[in-house]
C-alpha cells in the first residue's frame, strides 16, 4: 500500500517547469503566457482562478486573468478569445468552468484556437486524444498520468476501470489509457452492476464526486486506486464515517473535514493510491502550467 | 437467436433515403453530392469505390470519382481536397482508405472541411462524437447502430464489450455506446484476459479481423452478437471449421468461403446477432449516402 504523492510529483515537475521556462526564456527572449478568462463571481472559480495565477506567476508564466461581470454577453466573451487567439504573445487561453447557465458552453469554447486550447477541450483536440495524435491532454487525467509514470506503473494490459464519463475527466482519461494499452471499462450513472466491475479493476479512475463511494468491498486486492473526488463534509457523522484522521482533527478546527470518492477501508486492499487531499488534485494547475509550456513550444517549433 | 438482418435494414434506409432526395431536390432543386477521391490501383478499393459509385447513382445522389495515380503527390491530392471543399455542389467528400504508404494519411485527411468529410474522421469531427454532439458517425458503427434501432434493442445499462480499438470501428463505436448509455469495455490486441471479459459481454461487437476468433466458449448466454470481421478463406479445412452450410457451398463453386470474427458456434448462444455476409457489411455503403444526405441538410440549414 504505497502512497502515490501527487505533491511530490507535483513539486518535481515545477522544478522541472521553473528551469524550463529560464531557459525558453534565454533562448527565445520569451516566457510562456497563460491568459484566464472568467466570467461572473462564482466563489469556487475565483479561487480556482487566483490559484492558477499564483503558481504561474511563481514559475514565470506570463499570466493574465481576464474578468468579466456574469451579464456581459456571448458576443463580448467571443470578442476577447477570438483578440487573445490573435495576439502572439498569448501561448494559452482558459475559459474558466462552469460559465454562468445563461451561455452555452460548448458554443463559446468552439472558438478557441485549437492551439491554444490549454484545458484541451476543443472538439478538435478530443479528437486527437482519442486517435493518439497528440501527448498534451486535459489537466486532470493528465496529472494521474504524470503520477503514474511518475512510480513506473506501467498499464500495458491491465484491466483500467474509469468511474464516470465527463469530458474533464473520465472520457479523455479512458481514452489515454486505451492508447496506453490498457483495457479500459468505462462506467457511469447508469451502470447496472458497478461493484463487480470495479472489481475488475487493477485500476480504478474514480471521478464521481460522492464522497466514500467506491467501498472495500468494490476492490480488488492489490489494486491501483486513482480517486479523483474532492468532496467537503460538514456533518460530524459523515466526517467521523468517511474522513482519515488527519482531517478528522482538521473538522475539529474548522468545521469540514475533506475526502475522495475512495472509502479509506479501499485503500487498505490497495497497492498503490491517491490519497485526497494530497493527491490527484494537487496536480491539475500543475499540469495547467505543463500544458502552457508544451503549447508555447508547439506554436514557435521548439521540441 | 433472431437474425439482425442487414440486408433488410439497408434496403429500408435505402428506400426513405431515396424518397428523401427526390423531396429534397424538390425543396432545394439540388441533390446530395458526393465526391471519392482514390488514390494508386488498390484492386479492393478499387471495388469499393464502384460500390459506392453504383449505391449513390441508384439513389440519385450526384456522385464523382476522381482517380490519381498512386505517383501524384502529396499537394495534388490536398490541393483536390481543398478544391472539393469550396465546390458548393460537393456536399460529401470522401479520400478512399487506405492511401498508399508512401502518404502521410492524417496529414491529408486534416485538410478536409469538418463539415463535408463524410468518413467522420476528421480530429474535430471524432471530438463531436466523444462528447456526444452530432449525430452524424462513421458508417460501420453507424450503420451497427441502425441495426440495433431497427430491432428495438436497448443498450442502456448493458455491459457493451468492443474487440479491436480502430479509428473506424472500434473507437467511435465505444464513443457511441458509452453515449447511449452502454457500461463499455474496448479490448484489443493487448488486453490480456480477453475470453473472460467477453464473457460479460451483453453485447459483442468483434472487430478484430480474425476468422472465427470469438468462440462459443467466450460469449454469454443470451448476447447479443455484432460481427463486424469479414475474412475470405481458401482453405477447405478452415472453410469446413468456419463457414456455416452456405458459404460451404459456395466455397465448392467459387473457391473461398467468406466468415467473420464470431464463429459459428457462438451464434447459438445469442440472442440476437449479425451474420457474416448479411450483417454490418451491408449496411456500411448504405450509411455513407445517408451521412451525405446529411451533410448536405447541415450545410444548407435543412432540419
Amino acid at each position: 500500500m504505497t502512497i502515490l504523492d501527487g505533491k511530490l510529483v507535483a513539486a518535481e515537475l515545477e522544478e522541472q517547469m521553473g528551469k524550463e521556462i529560464l531557459s525558453l526564456k534565454e533562448k527565445t527572449g520569451k516566457v510562456p503566457g497563460l491568459t484566464v478568462i472568467i466570467v461572473g463571481e462564482d466563489p469556487a472559480s475565483q479561487i480556482y482562478v487566483r490559484n492558477k495565477d499564483r503558481m504561474a506567476a511563481s514559475l514565470g508564466v506570463n499570466s493574465h486573468i481576464i474578468r468579466m461581470s456574469e451579464d456581459v454577453g456571448e458576443a463580448a466573451i467571443i470578442a476577447e478569445i477570438n483578440r487573445l487567439n490573435n495576439d502572439d504573445d498569448v501561448d494559452a487561453v482558459l475559459v474558466q468552468l462552469p460559465l454562468p447557465a445563461r451561455y452555452d458552453t460548448w458554443k463559446i469554447l468552439d472558438y478557441l484556437d485549437p492551439s491554444k486550447d490549454v484545458d484541451r477541450f476543443h472538439p478538435a483536440n478530443i479528437g486527437m486524444i482519442s486517435v493518439n495524435r497528440t501527448k498534451i491532454y486535459p489537466c486532470t487525467p493528465f496529472g494521474i498520468l504524470k503520477i503514474l509514470e511518475r512510480y513506473n506503473i506501467n498499464l500495458s494490459g491491465k484491466h483500467a476501470v474509469v468511474v464516470g464519463r465527463s469530458f474533464i475527466v473520465g472520457k479523455p482519461m479512458a481514452a489515454m489509457l486505451t492508447n496506453l494499452d490498457a483495457t479500459v471499462t468505462l462506467c457511469h450513472s447508469k451502470t447496472s452492476n458497478l461493484g463487480e466491475i470495479i472489481r475488475q479493476g487493477d485500476v480504478v479512475v474514480a471521478a464521481i464526486g460522492k464522497p466514500g463511494f467506491v467501498t472495500a468491498d468494490m476492490v480488488k486486492d492489490g489494486a491501483i486506486l486513482i480517486d479523483v473526488g474532492m468532496n467537503y463534509l460538514e456533518s460530524e457523522a459523515d466526517v467521523m464515517a468517511l474522513c482519515e484522521e488527519d482531517q478528522i482533527k482538521k473538522f475539529r478546527k474548522r468545521g469540514y473535514g475533506i475526502t475522495g470518492d475512495i472509502h479509506k477501508d479501499a485503500f487498505k486492499k490497495s497497492s498503490y493510491y491517491t490519497p485526497v487531499p494530497g493527491g490527484v488534485g494537487l496536480t491539475t494547475v500543475t499540469m495547467l502550467m505543463y500544458n502552457t509550456i508544451q503549447l508555447f513550444k508547439q506554436r514557435r517549433g521548439i521540441s
